[in-house]
């Protein structure tokens, strides 16, 4: 797909984006994790374009970037476009970067076209989107919604320092933070690499996000007990790792399970194991696994976690050893598109004449904490093999500015509809 | 077990026993790692036991700690007890300590009892018989068999400090370390705590070492795929924590098929896993297990090794992901005590009106260092519930008092035996 009727220029977009990932700690390409100072020297690049693109910006007090274009009639509210630029380490060149710039992109577009909005205009760069050293994902987005509470504002990070005087070095001020919750928002679209396969898959050009799948935490802990792994017989030993091991399995099937028996998007990941004492010579004493889980719908989750706990302790004490505790980590419900913004970005496409689909999101996104104060909504563009959160993500230029122009084309229609309401 | 007519005093060895435990890290009982200063308040506690004993003490260029006694025969070759004064980290009261405060208690035996032994005698506390900081185990008996290589030594620990740093810390010289290789040794004797549930469960008072098990550690590595957890559909994923833990459950099965199918001690246990990136939103890409695998006889461990090379990558592959690699850590012969010795201490026990039976170590021992260059047996006593390498370690008095007198008469035999050949 190469179009050159685009409202938005892709090389300019795309020279953003190759400038802005080079700014990367140099021997893990693609590194530039929130609260470091090679994110603040990502941090100043956007802040001068931001600036170049005749944008007033500013920091707020939860840390967020923001470049705002004022609109012809005040009170209107604001159409935000954003995401993040931070990257998980070793992460790739588009996610969250892809959005943000995109909506940088748009706001050059608007300026060049000569596109006066009625509603003020806003490009937000959320801070810490993914999971920082703080332990904790959108810091930025959560504070806009209101949900960044004083608790997680003590979680220590690297050397003690707390959450909260890492956001004062980003420049916010969490005395002050209940000033970077709004109410003002009109719209927040993002846009974002899909993440997965699906578009690439099926040639679509931009998916539209109704669903942001919710996200269930568990920790399962198995308990056995520590012997010498020399001296101690077959039949004496309770062995935490072999009753792990079966939970590690079970847990795939009953996901997979559940994921055919229910509708709508499903999948679960044991991705996180820590053994004790964890040394060749000892037979494990415990085990804590973390399985991560998202779905569509409500209904599913509960019905994965209802069969976690009900089924996962009979199983591990065939090994011997005893499922001492299933907790909760995080539990986060299915986040849904605004439909009429989502209806914005499906007539947007069509008039470009790109290709379009609905879509879960398994991934969370800054749009998902949007969503719980104002009118959200999300377009996926295609990615390479569906990889994401490594060097080799990739997207082609063509894909991405089809997605800003999707967005620039929604923001004018928003606005207009919105105006003549 | 209580027996008053022993040749030891066996209060007098119980108090040594309480008394050296007390020197610990405070916080972490019974914590004396080898390479600390804790450490080193053991080893100065140790030397002055040992000059009140009457013994010319010295510290060899390999960092062992010897009291010595001479012989009324010089040339006839050096009698040696001992075992290791260094602990694991929470570790217990008895392993290592109870051999070398036994042979403290013999020596202090033939003093009391105007016993003039032909050869000379000695006992020794071994260096570092734990595996220490610098990744390695029985550093100073090693030294003594001369398989203490200029690698090993290279090994670093914390701090980047090398193991040769760590031993002149230890009062060596790691430059004439060849001086610390004995050919002298006419017999070495090992008391040491069962760290099994055999003789406890079988109410026998002495176990004879006739093989102390071979090691061999395996580390399989499973290699998948990172992708998003929540992005990725199940059937596009290659999860290789998934592949792990089939291979956990089937490194148990083989092992105990081996067990029951051959002769002799067999045990095998995965005891380390390390999974990357180790992260809850991310599919796991890479684990690596460590299987540590004893046995009795090496065609036992040899037709294990055989299966899980032959069998695992095809099990692992059912979970749509590679056995990258099945590498050999290490692997040490089946050591065999020297037959004269065991009977040697079979006559002591039976002398003393004590049970005992043959067995195999599935632990390894600093005695198996010492018999490949000398004449080597070693004595068990009991411990409680067969726990070891643990605070709860426990034995009681008597049953130490028994293996220490157990020493002393095979001493007295073995000197009368070969000064009469």
């Amino acid at each position: 797909m190469t179009r050159t009727n685009l409202p938005v220029n892709p090389d300019r977009l795309w020279q953003d984006l190759m400038a802005l990932a080079e700014i990367t700690e140099p021997d893990k390409r693609y590194t530039r994790r929130s609260f470091t100072p090679m994110f603040l020297q990502g941090r100043n690049w956007l802040r001068a374009r931001f600036e170049a693109a005749g944008l007033e910006t500013r920091i707020d007090t939860a840390g967020n970037l923001i470049g705002r274009r004022s609109g012809a009639k005040p009170g209107m509210g604001t159409i935000m476009v954003g995401s993040h630029s931070d990257t998980v380490p070793s992460g790739g060149r588009f996610d969250g970067t892809a959005g943000l710039l995109a909506g940088l992109e748009v706001a050059r577009a608007l300026q060049e076209t000569g596109h006066e909005l009625d509603h003020d205009f806003e490009i937000i760069d959320c801070l810490a989107e993914e999971v920082s050293a703080f332990g904790i994902s959108c810091v930025g987005s959560r504070a806009v919604a209101g949900i960044l509470t004083e608790d997680m504002l003590a979680y220590e990070g690297p050397g003690g320092e707390c959450l909260a005087d890492a956001i004062v070095r980003m420049g916010g001020d969490p005395t002050r933070l209940a000033e970077a919750k709004r109410s003002d928002i009109a719209a927040f679209l993002e846009l974002h690499i899909e993440q997965g396969p699906v578009l690439e898959a099926e040639h679509i050009d931009i998916g539209i996000v109704e669903t942001i799948a919710g996200i269930t935490r568990l920790e399962l802990t198995i308990s056995g007990r520590a012997d010498h792994a020399g001296t101690t017989p077959f039949d004496l030993r309770s062995d935490a790792l072999l009753g792990a091991a079966r939970a590690i399995l079970a847990a795939e099937t009953i996901a997979r399970e559940v994921a055919t028996s229910n509708e709508g998007y499903f999948v679960a990941t044991t991705g996180e194991i820590h053994a004790e004492p964890n040394a060749a010579n000892v037979v494990p004493s415990r085990v804590r696994l973390i399985t991560d889980a998202r779905a569509e719908r409500r209904s599913t989750m509960e019905s994965f976690v209802g069969r976690i706990k009900a089924e996962m302790p009979s199983l591990v004490v065939a090994s011997g050893v005893e499922l001492s505790g299933v907790v909760v980590l995080s539990d986060a419900l299915p986040a849904h598109g605004n439909a009429g913004l989502c209806d914005a970005l499906a007539g947007a496409a069509e008039e470009l004449g790109l290709t379009h689909r609905g879509m879960t999101s398994g991934a969370g996104h800054d749009a998902a904490h949007f969503s719980r104060i104002a009118p959200a909504a999300m377009v996926f563009t295609p990615c390479r093999d569906g990889r994401s959160h490594c060097p080799e993500e990739w997207a082609e230029p063509g894909e991405i500015a089809a997605g800003a122009a999707t967005i620039f084309n929604a923001v004018l229609a928003i606005d207009r509809a919105q105006a003549t309401r």
